[in-house]
């Protein structure tokens, strides 16, 4: 069996010992590959810096994005093997694969386009210059450059692709180097999609590190101007943030965490509308794609109380016919796959218990063992799981569903009384999501959900009927919207078009005569 | 003698036990007041949030950009008041005193005319509506809105008016309450602009809590909305990021450590310019002003080996005049003062000794006794202290005074061979500080100093020959530059014009059809 070694300092590094992990294909057990343990890691982060970073910041805005585009067409010439790979190594249906890998690509081209906006200058310029004091000449101007660091990327398991791809995007059009630690489960995907990077020479020496297995004493090694950018779990996020030598280097952290992410069905929404069938279409959408293992989906449905029996007669009955349809992703006609590993369906077995100290099942149930062709006892199956709240459990901040992220497909019904009052509580219980959707036509009730949802939130989806037919399903992140929440969702804040260069810049206020600074800071004009 | 309470949960506590501290004269060491201990910590968080929050909220950015205006007007009337009380409680001298208390009008003055620009709207709009896909009509755009929490303000001791009302001005306009902790040993200037600005009855109630003593379990009751904007040591702000229960919550913090700000004497420069002049007179005040107790104070001086001779001659001479002048600030004539404490002493004094490890001293005794019209054996005092070091040891990123900040009247000299990449390596060696200074007409010099520099600063001023009449010394801060450096003096950024405003907002993506978008988010059009 192959074993899966890291590209560091230049060159893939020779597997050696025992190996870190054994890969497997989720729905069958089949092992795939070993994955080696990298050392090293002290002179690796200073090859990123050293080599990477100036190779990198000698670059235009314009010709880094250049780098860009051809990373994405790159990735999309090996489309067909790529989804072969995310379906065998991740549990993933096309659907999900296309997903993931489309994704990946998709967010190279959009943060190309940007670049050709930013064109040719070395550095952002993020304002007006500003006088400082009425009489005076001396001005004030804000500028944006490249930390003189290495970002180093540690990503989740459920986006092997789109996670390291859409990372590494931003921080390479920003101008810094990136060390990229895939999660060990679903790393294969990651590891091919380095090789072919690494095989087309696209980016200069440096520029682009793949760490796979344990991340070792890597965070030991970070100094002033280095960037962390973590996905995964609360637990590890704190681990990361809380690092003695981060801290004591002030090491930048960003980190996208947990989210109860909720959808929110308004007073006004009425069954046979195209806006409610758009609602239960995304709330399936948003259970089922990847088996329920996206930080954008929803494990909360908020129900006017006056439709929660339809809403759960119709969504019953959808999610019935995916379960019918759950097993081997290899398999046509299959909707749903696995979970990604043995560890996540016991965690998520195992909450569910927890969701049912606060709420009933009402459709599914969490021990099902035959799944669609897939030999008996093997896989890390589980159907899609309905639960629902009373009225009076939803408004109780402390109620599981409100703490626990249960990641699988696995979502609770709560009924509210239709004012805004009730949801935002909701909510606001929920302490912090990436995403959260609003149906309505009602513009009083849309409006209040700005101003009492949003700061809650990353980002707000606003669904009305006349928009009902084009809206994208709500756990879709585009690189064009911030992704990242407060509280339990990180605190982070990634993608957002230009706003996630950010990240990976120190912005400096430049103070001098008004004319230097004009001349100085002229040919940045750009942003 | 009078004990300085906290003002909480909407009324002044009555002091009970023990004072945690007694404040002195640091001059003469006369005892000015003690200080109380609070209780009810989660009560005062809890008020804050529920009752401040929404009561600020209700506002528009223009209507609280009033209450900013009428806090500067109520400060300004009762300026001689404070000044002579900086005088007596800070060891400031008139001059330092105006800088802290003018600095506090100042800074509400202008966020008060930053919040005409921001107008009635309930939101900041970030961007434009971004489309996510050529064919749909589908768009995302950024809206910042008050976050729903409280903003703790933990400040230094060097600045009770600036710091504590810099921050508040910053919160207030963006809509956050805030409750406001002043160090310690100088808090009776603080607690005296609070008790002007609770007695004024400006804000609305909530809006503004004081907490003096200890900090006791405060940061235990903070949540997933709450923001911590710390000033102080680096070793105190690695503690508040590292909190359990503020790396649990996902709280946001703001740091603004220690610095080892440089300035930068051009390759060009020629004694006897005006450029050469404002150099000299620039690195006097920003190591005497405040006692060299500013964040922003100059703490390494760069200079061309051939002008080494010339300056270290001059700017001795300069800092010796100010040595003779040291003492009492209530004495005219006097043009420095005491440390604020005799902690503070004692550290600067072991905090010299570190750095001539690396360096020598050029001019000043740091056992001095004797100052003016001081009683023998009193007060908290430091002459000013040059130390020099070799070209050789300028380049050890380990030398101590690329890595020790010495709070007081302390800065060296480094040669250096006037290149810009040795200029770089010495800035850089200070791992990350809030500004640095380059006096140069070499214009390849400046361009590069931006590229090269700027990453490691929170602020670089560049001053020519032309602007050096109307130049601002580097250490005043003024509220439209960014305030805050990466690494070492913390990774945040406060003031900066609206860009303050963001630690204190969420920015969150609003995603919708074209029109609708338009429609909701169009009555916040500002920004």
């Amino acid at each position: 069996m192959r074993t899966l070694t890291s590209y560091l300092l230049g060159a893939w590094q020779t597997a050696a010992g025992e190996p870190s992990a054994t890969l497997v294909n989720p729905a069958t057990e089949e092992a795939l590959a070993a994955v080696d343990r990298a050392r090293d890691l002290a002179k690796a982060t200073a090859y990123g810096r050293e080599v990477g970073g100036p190779a990198l910041r000698r670059l235009t805005f314009r010709q880094r994005g250049e780098l860009l585009a051809a990373m994405s067409k790159t990735i999309f010439a090996a489309r067909e093997e790529l989804l072969d790979l995310a379906m065998a190594s991740g549990g993933c249906t096309r659907g999900d694969a296309k997903f993931d890998v489309d994704g990946a690509t998709g967010v190279l081209a959009a943060y190309a386009a940007l670049a050709e906006t930013l064109g040719e200058s070395p550095w952002i310029i993020e304002d007006e210059a500003a006088s400082l004091v009425r009489t005076s000449k001396v001005r004030v101007q804000h500028v944006s450059l490249p930390r003189h660091g290495l970002a180093v990327h540690i990503n989740a398991f459920n986006f092997p692709a789109w996670g390291m791809i859409g990372k590494a995007a931003v921080s390479i059009l920003a101008g810094m180097p990136v060390l990229s630690k895939p999660a060990t489960s679903t790393c294969l995907l990651a590891h091919r999609i380095a090789e072919i990077l690494i095989d087309a020479a696209i980016l200069p020496e440096g520029a682009f590190q793949l760490l796979v297995g344990p991340v070792g004493d890597l965070l030991d090694h970070l100094g002033p101007q280095d960037v962390i950018a973590f996905t995964g779990s609360a637990t590890t996020g704190a681990r990361i943030r809380g690092h003695a030598g981060v801290l004591a280097n002030n090491v930048r952290v960003n980190i996208e965490a947990d989210s109860l992410n909720a959808v929110v069905l308004g007073p006004d929404l009425e069954q046979g509308s195209e806006l409610f069938d758009l609602a239960i279409r995304d709330a399936v959408t948003e259970m089922t794609q990847k088996t329920g293992q996206k930080c954008t989906a929803t494990r909360r449905i908020l129900v006017p109380e006056g439709l929660l029996e339809t809403v759960r007669e119709v969504l019953c009955e959808r999610l019935a016919d995916v379960a019918a349809r759950t097993g081997d992703p290899a398999v046509k006609g299959v909707k749903m796959g696995p979970l990604a590993t043995a560890q996540q369906l016991a965690d998520a077995r195992e909450g569910i218990g927890r969701l049912q100290a606060d709420a009933t099942i009402v459709r599914g149930d969490p021990e099902r063992a035959d799944f669609v062709e897939v030999p008996a006892g093997k896989g890390f199956f589980l159907e899609p799981i309905l639960l629902e709240a009373s009225a009076e459990a939803a408004l109780r901040p402390g109620a599981a569903f409100h703490q626990l992220e249960v990641f699988g497909p696995v979502a609770t019904l709560l009924p509210y009384d239709g004012s805004i009052d009730q949801a935002a509580a909701i909510i606001r219980a929920g302490e912090g999501s990436l995403v959260s959707t609003v149906y309505s036509d009602d513009r009083a009730f849309t409006t209040a959900a700005i101003a009492e949802l949003a700061p809650h939130l990353g980002r707000l989806v606003i669904n009305d009927e006349k928009n009902a037919a084009g809206a994208f399903s709500p756990g879709c992140v585009f690189p064009q919207g911030n992704h990242g929440g407060p509280g339990r969702a990180g605190c982070g804040a990634e993608l957002g078009g230009s706003h996630g260069l950010s990240l990976y810049m120190q912005r400096t206020a430049i103070q001098g005569g008004a004319s230097q600074l004009a001349r100085l800071l002229g040919r940045g004009a750009a942003s």
